[in-house]
């Protein structure tokens, strides 16, 4: 087990009506709030009602950024800068999902900076101090409500960039299950592949001797699979949400990291492509995971995945261990397709000619990935294996 | 599953070589600190040397109070109040293990009490205010590092008693599994035994839909039957001590109860027994643990044996599920006893004379359990059948 520094300061509320204790938290800050969000379904779903009129309630002004992108873009970090400056904004609240928090996030670091936004997304050193942020999730998926990152696209420049911050964590999220009851089939599809590449990033890693970690992220991916398709067909099957909106939160809020070298390896690619296409980054993720084992599938890995397979998959222990390797690769392919994931690249729109531009993308700061890095090459054959 | 308010603020430096950073992480309280700690171990082991010699050349100034028993008592924890008091001192930082560190809390919480300290023992709500604490942890048990809670004993009246407030959490602990190379055999298997119990106190609760942390509590209890043994046998593996060290903290900060109905058994049993004859508390909870499962097995406790069996102790799916019940109580005291730990009360001089009167104490506060609550009759009946 590798060394490591564990600080989760962020304070969760956890559960049916936490709603309640939103404008006593936020008074710990100030009584001047932006609120974050995204389209019109938190006021048709009545979160928004539920939330505005606590907030009137106890005489909190707000003003608000609404339309923030699926893919979060700077220009809409720069209009929330801009409202916070005008109006001495105390606290960021975000509303929906990893969009709307990455989007607060990074509008309360850019308070604090003089120059341009897309300074510090690119980077985080640059960040001295920022406004205190917190989160009101309605989508399971990105576990931004419990991190430190961010990920914003510059669409400029065709480059979609994560940011972290140690004083980017939220204060603290409310975490109300049923405010995902109304999340349509393919977003929990996605959220829920989302959540299962979080897990997988920190799972298949270069250090060996973390078992215990090893074991917890087992553990949180047997919950992604015991519950995604049970939440697509029960949207109000309130056990399955809970247990996949706290599953979010703890697949990257760096427990299942922590002593463990790590790399990320489909996610670099993900955003590659959904720079490019503005694709949904959970289905980006879920097409590209299988190809990415079967390439990094070899001598120096089988034990790993073959350990996946029976840990994870309940594969017969006694088989060979490529059989066991290779099967567990088919399985996750298939439950994506059950979670009506397709296969392939092309069945989103991806076409071929911007492959080795997006591969090139991928591996910019270097190789990616820790249980077998890849370099350009090898990004650029999943890719085409992929399409 | 249930509501819940999730908060787990202590820093954690995990980590061969972390103490360094120990004098500016106080430095963040003040320059005055009480060292509290047991025995001579830390003075032969070379941890008393790094930690004092840190504090020299950055100018804390330190108080002692050595001399912490295994079960600590009441009468300790006013001598510490009084050093710190007349020394106004800034931060109480525990060297040890449980015990130093459950002292370390009720201390810092005693110092703004102004009644006697055995009060906010049996009445936390008497807590109003603690000076902060912190740890290096040198045995691998009862996760006081990162919990809210400490066990204060007072020999006068008999009582062991656990008392916790938030503001009890240490600040920061410092984990670097190297302090645990000199644990001795026994110790190191009461602590491993210790670890078990808490995880079991939480995966056996009448909560039934909190998958997710059912998956983390048999993810943490591999991690202990993993490593346990190897850590008697091979004091200086890095990778057994560091897992069972993490596995510690893990275990109690709240992470598997979170979520689920709470209420302990086999603890508030055996705090009864080391109340009355000062044993080691983990080798009292391995020896009450399978006399405990076997007295609530039945038609309404069978199938979370059986999952137990199971995901734990790897027993074939397909049997009987009173058959893999029995069989997982089986291995459960089979490990114990790996662990060199006896099965009989009577082999640490427990007697039959006190066997009522711990009873009626076990249960004084009401039923324990949660899976299935007993009284004293049940209580009793599994003192008995340990005798």
């Amino acid at each position: 087990m590798l060394n490591f520094d564990y600080s989760i300061p962020t304070k969760i509320f956890f559960g049916k009506g936490k709603i309640g204790v939103l404008p006593a938290e936020i008074k710990k800050y100030g009584s001047k709030i932006l609120l974050v969000y995204g389209g019109g379904s938190i006021k048709r779903n009545g979160i928004y009602e539920d939330i505005t009129k606590g907030l009137k309630d106890n005489s909190i002004d707000f003003w608000e950024l609404s339309g923030v992108e699926p893919n979060p873009r700077i220009t809409t970090v720069r209009k929330g800068i801009e409202i916070c400056r005008k109006n001495n904004i105390d606290l960021v609240l975000a509303i929906g999902g990893g969009s709307s928090i990455d989007c607060a996030k990074v509008i309360a670091a850019g308070y604090y900076y003089e120059g341009d936004a897309w300074d510090i997304v690119k980077d985080a050193r640059k960040i001295s101090k920022v406004l205190p942020v917190a989160s009101v999730l309605t989508l399971a998926a990105t576990g931004s409500e419990m991190d430190i990152f961010g990920v914003i696209t510059n669409m400029d420049t065709n480059e979609k960039i994560g940011v972290g911050h140690p004083d980017m964590i939220p204060r603290f999220s409310v975490l109300d299950p049923t405010y995902t009851f109304t999340v349509p089939r393919s977003q929990t599809a996605a959220g829920t592949a989302d959540i299962m590449s979080h897990i997988m990033e920190a799972y298949f890693s270069s250090t060996k001797e973390a078992f215990l970690q090893d074991r917890m992220a087992e553990a949180l991916l047997k919950t992604c699979i015991n519950y995604g398709r049970k939440a697509m067909d029960e949207p109000e099957n309130y056990e399955a949400r809970a247990n996949l909106m706290w599953a979010s939160s703890l697949a990257i809020n760096g427990l299942l990291s922590y002593g463990k070298h790590r790399n990320w390896v489909v996610h670099p690619m993900e955003h590659e492509l959904s720079a490019y296409y503005d694709i949904t980054h959970g289905v980006g993720l879920a097409i590209l995971t299988p190809y990415w084992m079967k390439y990094i599938l070899d001598d120096s890995t089988v034990d790993k995945f073959a350990e996946f397979g029976i840990n994870v998959w309940n594969i017969d222990a006694s088989k060979d261990k490529y059989d066991i390797a290779n099967a567990a690769i088919d399985k996750t392919r298939e439950y994506f397709n059950l979670l009506e994931i397709p296969s392939k690249l092309s069945e989103v729109g991806i076409k071929e000619d911007k492959l080795e531009e997006m591969a090139r993308q991928s591996v910019r700061k270097g190789n990616i990935g820790s249980l077998k890095p890849i370099g350009y090459e090898g990004v650029l054959n999943i890719f085409k294996e992929a399409l």
